[in-house]
């Protein structure tokens, strides 16, 4: 006898724990809840995830997530062209799209430089975004990666890149986070954002 | 736009979070980790939850999850037929057969009753129970229900139910975990362990 009675339930469990973060009991604990809801809704968490990953497609612009060959954001007009933001991944375009803050366009990396994961620069989108550089009329490129060493490597390799071009190379700025208290900030943060102080009329 | 700027997107990271504790960042990052994936990955688990949901079944004996009529366990002749063990879920019939300290069948209730989330005795496998009662040869119910209010208010309606049959009625021991120093048992487990003091001799 198999663990579960089930080769039904022990084959969804298996394929749920191979899930980020889900392991054998929560993925028992999901196919349990999954067994007592409807069956319309095991069809339609099946079907949504076999579509989506059949038919999502990456945005030939800027390779974002998108259900078309150009993603909303590159197709609107009342965006600005002129200003790209380099991001890590999709996830990091809903965070800035959040903000509200930003009306350019985004160039999605798919991930960023980290040589202990065997990622290098061929295996990131970035000989694309020289490519954007070089045929789109870009004023500027915000970097807009993590405040890590891998962030960082993987900035410095692209401002390498697209230095010799016309154009504005910014970063995002790191410090002390809008409502924090000094002392629980951590000192490096607290030296970088000294370093980088702004004229008090520019702060909002 | 929506948030997500891919409706496939959305639509299953939707999907996703209505499993229990999955909320939507955890669902988005389920999502995209399915779309790095390849693509028979999504196929695999899509279809084995479309197909766990739709196939399975519940053993008519005892209730517990089966690919078939009658369950491994009830249909396997080595098991003791006489000793049945009432349990909320299937996942407490998975603890106790870790144990391997229990040769007899089961009886899964598929809840237990608690009168806050509107269960009563009749939305429970309770009925059931009393008819195998009545049918088979059961010389001891065993009751291995929760340790808590709700679990001693089904093990003492189950009792009400059963008491006139001439069958023993147990109940699993509560007391000191294995292992546990006595000062950190919160004092009632340690108060019933006092209570329910064995012979030495007994104790393995």
């Amino acid at each position: 006898m198999n663990d579960f009675s089930s080769r039904l339930l022990e084959t969804a469990v298996s394929e749920l724990s191979r899930l980020p973060g889900i392991g054998k009991k929560t993925a028992l604990r999901l196919a349990l809840h999954i067994l007592k809801e409807d069956e319309s809704y095991a069809e339609n968490l099946g079907k949504a995830i076999i579509k989506m990953r059949n038919e999502i497609k990456f945005c030939t612009k800027c390779n974002n997530i998108s259900d078309s060959q150009i993603c909303e954001i590159c197709a609107n007009n009342k965006r600005d062209e002129n200003t790209v933001c380099v991001v890590e991944d999709i996830r990091d375009v809903l965070a800035i799209e959040k903000t509200s803050q930003f009306n350019g366009l985004y160039h999605v990396l798919g991930g960023i430089i980290n040589p202990i994961e065997g990622i290098g620069p061929n295996d990131i989108n970035v000989g694309h975004l020289v490519k954007r550089v070089n045929t789109e009329e870009i004023n500027e490129i915000i970097l807009a990666l993590p405040a890590t060493v891998e962030g960082d490597t993987t900035n410095y390799y692209i401002y390498k890149l697209i230095k010799n071009f016309d154009i504005k190379v910014t970063s995002i700025a790191k410090g002390v986070a809008i409502g924090d208290e000094l002392e629980y900030a951590d000192e490096i943060t607290l030296g970088r954002s000294i370093i980088n102080r702004l004229p008090f009329s520019e702060i909002s």
